[in-house]
């Protein structure tokens, strides 16, 4: 049976054993064709293969419950969820999500993307089902990596703690994520190195073997199997302190091997986890010797990796500049090194980088403790993956006003990732904490005057860019608290911030040819704004737009509203902005277009605003 | 020498071993007279009194650092460090905080209020210590319960990955902070009631009293110890996995022990965590035998607790008296079963409550897999706390609109505990999440038909209100999204919610005298608001006031601002609110004065924009 041919992942079961490697061969080549051509998450979905095949055939799903942790490796999931035909359309405007989306099918059980929620979600289906006298299977897959975040440790404290039956998988591709990724980590090392590894193998799969299928042998089985063996399974601490029985390691690329395992371990009515080894990239390696047979695209190159320098890369290249003259800046990223434009100042400065892993509350109260203890640090982190600090932003950082400068990457829309990448909440989330300023440039040289301008302050800055901006300021200068005017025009004022002012400055020129003279104005100090600016507007009695790459509530227009309230002038004319809303994946451009966020649509407002 | 007589924690280590007793005696019983006084956190803080006293000996602060986890256990503390004489102002307004305050004291290292947070900060002053090659010392010191948070896992993950020298010391009382605290707080118990350890006291005590002191000696001492207590310690396993050296258990109220032991593991330059066990309220019961002694003062009851019925409480009932009815309500908390009200449910079903311990991103994430699981869960937790699950409320919760119900206690000014526990931010916090709805009741009434109306919707719903709350509206029923007029009045209209709404009523009494009719009008459809009753204001050329026991930015005032806008309609003439700021601890009364929120103050404002 093909790829192409299976309705749902129950045909799986159909397909005899031997025909299986054909099968995985086939899901490999769409992956790699579809991401060459689409970008998206290459090797965490090569390296699941086989591990989501032996799941679909062991489970029966939709009735059972496959939860992927993060979900940048539900690919294979989505080719034998009855979505193929689809996959083409992965990542593109109203196409296929990149990640696991509930209204996309009815195997989909949580909409995910970002990391180390995946226990505490199967953990409360289980109870649901159990408190609903309902018997089907829960199983979660997390990679080592999102292991790394405090959540997995909170649910599987409480799991191990009540016996709810459950199976994780943890998926150990081998590759942290970038080199210190933590003490579990290498634990998890030790676990897959020990001598006892390359034999566990073969020697758990011929034990398996043995083994009688039918519910009342199993468990008797299982122990003895764990008797057999005894001298290859390694011993593991950490989930067993928790409360967990740990099975592993054993061969993520091994299918009948995975298929016997798991099959066991569903059967424990207990809190199982079962540790597979997978190789980053499985696969990939084949695709680069023979291109021809992947359409001959090449490279292997997402599309938006090809998008030119990015502001992150600029903001990590003059905070490397900086440093040599400042021994008290540090950096702490959080398993984002490299995507945030860090790794040279890593490679620069090895013993002032802190990798923490995929662990965001720490990170931020790490920050704090180091600003306390006299040093400069700067968080680079997406702006999305910031929410996971809110509480910690606000008690050890704002609260202690200490210096500490989150440089917050892909603010705006996120692009082809989705809902769970954009960084359209960040603004309205950093207002409610006391004592943040929040700050965003249009260009590289406006980014670096914002850090010079962090780096003289004793309090919180937060500094938030999107991956790219093509808006090129005759630059004159930082003026924290002022929002300084691109282009006069007395007719009517177009206030925009960061990236989007491209389509500002376009609508003004849009409306000069109408005849409408409209300031474009550049609020680069978003919070605490600049109320003498509005206050002179008002005072000329100029109508004001706000024009943002943001949901309204919380952002630039929610801000102009607020201070024009508090001292009593007109409110703006109209407020630009992303709904209030989640915002699938999709072209930029496209989707600013979709809410009247063009250069065209603004003007056009506007043009008929000013008239009447 | 006497406590009284103690200038700085450097005195401590005059004071003769045999004259100790008498000192922490003195500690407990000023501890003791001044929380039945001013209430506060007493068992805590009675049984971490040896401990700190034992530290403080063996440090030398501020040069070293001590963090307190919580905070909520440094009495002793402050009573070491200079902050006797005014300890009797202790949780008063302008008095002592009762937990650490960096503008108090050089000794306090952070402020702090939440959990977990204190092996990250500790972490960060250890890597600032190094990165500019100073060589103080720093302890972190934290509760059994506030391990149960992910943070402390991501801290000591991290920690034990770079082998940062720092201590941890694991305050165990031995009594969890509820039942079910998670499978690591079994671990402990294990390690606590091991046959080892209750020989391990005086065994361990025995091998370090013939260990030399001497740094060079140190190492191999401890070694020696190790070989010598290998029958009578236990084998951790899950600090250890983490890459920690683990000494303990230890007896926490055993002040000479504590020191040598504090002594050896702080010259070893790595992670160490020492697991000291005490007993929460060590010392009550005498005081309760012999009040005579504490100056009369009986009962030990904190005076906030006299005040009533709380608003959590009757949560707690209505939801159990629904649960009834409905076997598919289910109830989770993190560590506050009791002081959210819920214990009557947890007793009555006691497999539908699920406490978490303190692990609130867990809790929510927990809860939305209920909900996709076909469940009705309420998150009942205290706003301030909430914070700590921002990201998985907007993404686990919001973006699969699943109907998750948080009911958020303590809203509005916390009174006693100060800054870390106003529920002052948490309407800004929810609006930015799309597809959330925010209720705020004034009485108990509003209350359950709020709970009702959560019930009947398919996504998530936020209802917040006040420890306690005095108004007694004339309560015809909660219409979702209406802000319904409490009383009429056309020369103003104050909107307001929840418990400030009493200030209101008063406010337009004051007003009617002065001949001024103001109406009145419950918000308590905070979020999305009621665009309809602004529409009919502004028609009506009513100008309009909001007030709201909560930060500008976000609350309500914010609301009416941006809905007037959106509208074209002119905003609120003024927002009365906290300011965006940190509020310190202090009487609540004497709070909304000192922020113009009384009757009287509305009512003069009012009065003057009215007028002019």
């Amino acid at each position: 049976m093909k790829l192409a041919e299976l309705t749902s992942p129950r045909d799986l079961g159909q397909i005899p054993a031997q025909e299986l490697p054909k099968l995985v061969q086939e899901i490999r080549e769409e992956i790699i064709k579809t991401v060459a051509v689409n970008g998206g998450h290459l090797a965490s979905n090569l390296g699941a293969v086989e591990l989501t095949v032996a799941l679909h055939r062991v489970l029966h799903c939709p009735e059972d419950k496959i939860l992927f942790d993060v979900g940048h490796q539900c690919y294979t999931h989505k080719l034998l969820t009855g979505r193929q035909k689809q996959f083409a359309s992965l990542r593109k405007t109203d196409g296929l999500c990149g990640f696991p989306r509930r209204e996309e099918s009815e195997y989909d059980v949580m909409d995910t993307g970002h990391a180390s929620t995946a226990i505490s979600a199967a953990l409360g289906l289980a109870r649901a089902r159990d408190m609903q006298g309902e018997h089907y299977k829960v199983v979660a897959v997390v990679g080592d990596g999102a292991l790394t975040g405090g959540m997995c440790y909170e649910a599987l404290n409480d799991a191990g703690s009540r016996h709810t039956p459950m199976m994780i998988v943890v998926n150990d591709n081998g590759m942290s994520i970038s080199r210190n990724v933590g003490a579990l980590s290498r634990q998890l090392t030790r676990l897959r190195v020990s001598r006892g590894w390359l034999g566990a193998k073969k020697a758990v799969a011929d034990a398996l073997r043995r083994v009688p299928v039918g519910s009342n042998a199993l468990y008797r089985g299982f122990q003895r199997i764990k008797n057999k063996a005894r001298n290859v399974l390694v011993r593991d601490k950490y989930f067993t302190a928790l409360g967990f029985r740990y099975f592993g390691p054993i061969d993520g690329h091994d299918l009948p091997g995975m298929e016997r395992v798991f099959r066991q371990l569903l059967e424990m009515e207990e809190p199982v986890v079962v540790h597979v080894v997978t190789r980053k990239g499985n696969g990939f390696r084949d695709a680069e010797e023979k291109p021809e047979k992947y359409h001959g695209v090449s490279p292997f190159m997402p599309q938006d990796e090809k998008s030119g320098p990015t502001m992150g890369s600029a903001a990590g290249a003059y905070v490397t500049e900086l440093a040599a003259g400042r021994p008290d800046i540090c950096v702490v990223t959080a398993a984002m090194t490299d995507s945030t434009g860090f790794t040279p100042f890593a490679e620069k400065y090895p013993d002032r980088l802190f990798d923490v892993g995929i662990a965001e509350e720490h990170a931020v109260t790490l920050a704090s403790g180091m600003a306390a203890g006299g040093l400069r640090p700067f968080v680079a982190i997406y702006e999305t993956f910031l929410q996971r600090g809110f509480d910690q932003i606000m008690e050890d950082v704002c609260l202690q006003q200490l210096p500490v400068t989150f440089l917050m990457d892909r603010a705006g829309l996120g692009g082809e990732d989705g809902a769970t990448h954009h960084g359209i909440y960040g603004v309205g989330m950093l207002r409610t904490m006391p004592g943040m300023r929040v700050l965003s440039p249009a260009c590289e040289a406006e980014l670096r005057a914002m850090i010079d301008w962090a780096l003289s302050q004793s309090g919180p800055v937060a500094i938030r860019y999107p991956k790219n901006t093509k808006v090129h300021l005759p630059f004159a200068g930082f003026s924290a608290g002022r929002w300084d005017a691109l282009r006069p025009g007395g007719d009517a004022a177009v206030i925009g911030v960061s990236a989007i002012l491209e389509e500002c400055l376009k609508a003004a020129d849009i409306l000069e040819k109408k005849g409408i003279r409209a300031s474009v104005i550049n609020a680069s100090t978003l919070w605490p704004g600049d109320e003498g600016c509005l206050r002179r507007l008002a005072a000329e009695r100029v109508p004001v737009f706000t024009v943002e790459e943001h949901a309204l509530t919380g952002g630039l227009g929610s801000i102009t509203a607020q201070i024009c309230a508090c001292a009593g002038l007109p409110g703006p004319r109209r407020m630009f902005s992303l709904p209030d809303a989640f915002i699938p994946h999709g072209n930029r451009k496209q989707l600013l277009a979709r809410y009247g966020l063009t250069a065209e649509q603004i003007a056009a407002q506007i043009q008929k605003a000013v008239r009447t």
